[in-house]
């Protein structure tokens, strides 16, 4: 097995679907987390100046969220067999992660961060200087981005599980697969906002205190770092 | 062979990179595309309310571009063998998916789409009818999101193709996989509209022309519909 180090900021945010994968495989990985205002130091080093990062051995580092846990899931057994059924598993992770995406850009956006890797200005008047002069209205935008995402994936989604024995198991059957832990870690945030748009969604719902009880699911998240987003 | 019908928009856009690996692997398919004025028309019998979908055997529906194109690599040869070689291919599959993905909503912002999407309003005034009164500034915000991305993304994605054999040949080898369509189609608009751009990424574009040059690929190019995105 590799010696892994994954790279992100000290938060769940992108990373934690596949801290969660490590913990469910039982697998040791070195959790490097950093703060903010530390990521100029990082940045340049990150392949396409981006995290999560996955690091093997020390050397080959890769960059992209979700190719990460793709080959983590091929690696310790958290993807179907079949073609038809990958492709099940991967539009199921892919709906959630595009609520992640929209989520995430969203909740840094209102949050005031990256806002100044806008280059010699800020997007509203290039010629500004960065950072604390940008329009409140890119709020709304990235509001109701992520707001329309949510509307247009989540019922596709619980009508997806509720196909399979009415979505009393996971999404794949009686085995819990990677886009179910994708079902937890990408709407941890956004439930914990806005309970009252996730009570439409009881099935998915469900299928989050499932995966929280898996076993080695249930010890991670006794143990892990408690962050904000 | 299932019977496969794609549905899209009347554009190469996000279903190019399918429609393309349908033709490389010489698979037969019903191409559906729509105008924008008949989405309505189409848009509630999508599964999570977008396109590009894959239809089998007039039944089944299925969502998420990249799912689609990564059931197809598997299905007609286009995805690598071990696991360390399918991130990879993974991961610069999804780095041209982040430009295609940023340069989709910027381009279609630009042109006035979608922005009808806003329930009840639009986004700046949520009272006000939607749909023609936007103002111009989130222009400017997707279009710096979109070059943020391209500058992040495109040197790493040279330097990678460089690695092997000085990027003579395709990303995995001498193999023509989904990655390197996919380095044809997501750059197919940025490069039409901004050429001297590309020009920091020589190996990129010569990769191109390899791909259009495929004897498939070559004939498809040829007989395709031409639109202008």
């Amino acid at each position: 097995m590799p010696n892994y180090t994954l790279y992100y900021f000290n938060g769940r945010g992108r990373a934690e679907i596949l801290r969660m994968m490590f913990a469910a495989a039982g697998v040791k990985y070195m959790d490097k987390r950093f703060e903010f205002n530390e990521w100029d130091k990082y940045r340049k080093d990150m392949p396409s100046m981006c995290v999560p990062v996955l690091e093997m051995d020390g050397g080959m580092r890769m960059p992209e969220t979700m190719a990460i846990a793709r080959y983590l899931a091929r690696e310790y057994g958290f993807y179907p067999k079949s073609n038809m059924e990958m492709m099940r598993c991967d539009y199921i992770a892919d709906c959630f992660y595009e609520i992640m995406h929209d989520y995430m850009r969203y909740y840094h956006w209102k949050n005031g961060r990256f806002r100044f890797n806008i280059g010699g200005g800020n997007m509203m008047n290039p010629g500004m200087a960065g950072g604390d002069t940008m329009s409140p209205n890119y709020d709304n935008y990235m509001q109701w981005r992520y707001m329309n995402t949510c509307h247009r994936v989540l019922p596709f989604l619980e009508r997806t599980l509720d196909m399979h024995h009415g979505g009393k198991h996971f999404f794949m059957g009686e085995q819990m697969m990677w886009c179910d832990m994708m079902c937890y870690c990408c709407l941890e945030n956004p439930y914990t906002e806005n309970q009252a748009m996730f009570s439409k969604f009881p099935k998915l719902m469900s299928l989050r205190t499932r995966v929280a009880a898996h076993p080695k699911v249930s010890a991670y998240l006794k143990s892990r770092c408690n962050t904000t987003w």
